[in-house]
């Protein structure tokens, strides 16, 4: 019997169960019931309210593994959609709706792929399917829990790849080989309050932060890698409250945002901001305190034989050859490289979490096409 | 029929009049009928929901004025206070109470001294009283409502006695010549929003704002003048309300208060402050837009005749030799300078807006002393 999966028609009917993160919505048992029609033996790995799926075909090595997450963000105010964003309409060749291009088309592109594949040939290795419910939230109970729960018996895939939108233009042009790290950090500035008509008996906080945060913003942090850009440092919010013009506040906070390379880590530019921190505090004597959250460290999958694998496949599909980048913000990927080489390849990103997301069913197609092409190779 | 005034009860019974800004209360009613009583033809100058009293004795000139209040400040919560802001409790010769140095006793003292003098000796000229009911608010319908209508009726003062507390810790120790000018500025700075990962995509608002803040605060604005203490500038706050991390922000705020001597005008710092602000819009390319309030221009009247007047009053009554300061914030003084030489003395003002807002007994009676003292010099 056999089971042919159209990617474009899985497509539509993922985007029509609404799984906006947490909420599995359906997608997840969607995906069981096919993959086990399909031959692949599953095992639902739900963790802290996030429902996640490992799916295997076959039980020898090499293991090959895809990646991805069946969750959604919130679609804002449906009457801003041209196209219900759980509809799945189709107009002019172009599927709408919430994780058609983030990333329910990729979803159903490697399923169809993996499904296909093993019907045709049955490879000598497994085919891994880890899928997770939580990878736009706090993805804390999403791959994680399936990394934590593959350790536990015994389950490691040789590869990785990730199917998130990497594309930022054009279909094929960008496979990612890496991420930069990102780390958050809040800085409380702390004075002394008083009357805003005697500046020197008060000690103001906003100045001393105002200067750190202009000499952080100015910084040049380094020039970039061999495969990383330089790393960035963005100054998001720089908040005070205080709405009595006769007062000088006691307190003030900043907010920052950086994005590293693999020349650093969250410690050491941690090591790097208190410096910056106790310098203002030396020349002003406001204390400068430090609350910092590393969301994910820089990592890199050297370019090699998993990025070459990609790549050929992508130029033999169709005929453009991609950058390998670094670019862009976290994934999952951020865990799985603790486990095995990692890439990532997806569709087009331009209208992820943005309202009337949609994509061009002839890229599902092809997309499809480039994942049965990496399994034929990888498994040759 | 002689009408004395103990000035004591008389403050008593205005501290029972809840006349917290912009409720009468019963305060200038009562002031009303007792200025009434004593000789001195009343007129309500009511303006926009504020009541103003201006009474006068005699038709002649020279005239004295006075100038006072008997709006305060709200009083917290009562709870906080150990005497009912409104009881008027004396407790070991303090009398408790919301307005107790700012400024019922002062308006109780000059009254007494006034409507006293008059009775003693019918005086070769005029006193006038001009109070006001909205001082601690906008104060737009108080002391201005009073001058516009003299300005109307042809009524007009030599001098003016302004009897806000001026002391600030020991009775007698210090007259206001002048005040500084304040002028409450909000900076905003407007760049592009973006994502926090491509800083150079984006044009963000708070490196260049900072940037701006840091330089004004550490800015020196001059080194003060033969009357006045240096300018100064607090930065009173600094906000964007941006909680995305993952977002540079468009648009932030930052608020400034400058207060500054006679060196200055509230346009002369607005051009300063114009020209830094384009300073870093060159370096940054963020527009920083500037809204200025200026509340009060500095002024000054000169030490001389009026200055010596209440200084010899004070010798004399208290045995303190008064320092001449024009330290500290706004008062209706900075209306009445565009009328006449107008200098400041009253009480000593450490409990002034605070829970359990106190005044000596003793000390009241020494007040009055003092204007009964300068109202005879100045007639003499
Ligand atoms: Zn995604
Ligand atoms: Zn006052």
């Amino acid at each position: 019997m056999s089971h042919t999966v159209d990617p474009v028609e899985l497509t539509a009917r993922l985007i029509r169960c609404p799984s906006v993160t947490p909420d599995e919505g359906g997608a997840l048992a969607l995906m069981e019931d096919l993959l086990s029609a399909g031959g692949f033996a599953c095992t639902r790995v739900d963790r802290g309210g996030v429902a996640n799926l490992y799916a295997r075909w076959g039980n020898e090595g090499p293991v090959f593994g895809f990646n991805g997450h069946t969750d959604v963000v919130p679609v804002g105010d449906p009457a801003d959609w041209t196209h219900g964003p759980f509809d799945a309409d189709i107009e002019d060749g172009v599927l709408f709706g919430r994780g058609a291009t983030d990333m329910k088309s990729a979803v159903a592109a490697f399923a169809a792929a993996a499904i296909g594949f093993v019907q045709e040939r049955a490879p000598d290795g497994s085919i891994v399917l880890a899928l997770t419910g939580d990878e736009e939230g706090p993805s804390l109970d999403g791959t994680r829990a399936l990394l934590d729960w593959m350790g536990e018996k015994g389950e490691r895939l040789d590869v990785c790849l990730v199917g998130e939108p990497t594309c930022p233009d054009r279909m094929g042009e960008m496979i990612k080989i890496g991420r930069r790290g990102s780390m958050n950090v809040r800085l409380t500035a702390t004075g002394q309050q008083g009357h805003s008509a005697y500046p020197k008996r008060a000690r103001n906080p906003v100045p001393a932060l105002a200067r750190l945060v202009d000499r952080l913003a100015t910084a040049t942090i380094d020039t970039g890698t061999a495969h990383f850009d330089p790393s960035t440092l963005a100054v998001t919010t720089f908040d005070t409250g205080n709405t009595a013009t006769n007062v000088i506040p006691a307190t003030c906070h900043a907010g920052l945002n950086i994005r590293f390379n693999d020349l650093h880590s969250g410690d050491t530019l941690t090591e790097w901001l208190r410096k910056e921190a106790e310098a203002v505090t030396d020349e002003t004597g406001i204390d400068i305190a430090l609350d910092v959250r590393v969301s994910g460290e820089a990592f890199l999958t050297p370019p090699g034989r998993l990025s070459n694998l990609v790549a050929r496949a992508v130029e033999a599909e169709l005929g453009v050859t991609p950058e390998l980048s670094t670019t862009g913000g976290t994934s999952d990927a951020r865990f799985i490289k603790e486990h095995c080489p990692v890439v990532e390849f997806g569709l087009v990103g331009r209208t992820m979490h943005a309202v009337d997301e949609r994509v061009e069913i002839d890229q599902i197609r092809q997309l499809t096409a480039v994942y049965h092409r990496i399994l034929r190779d990888y498994f040759a």
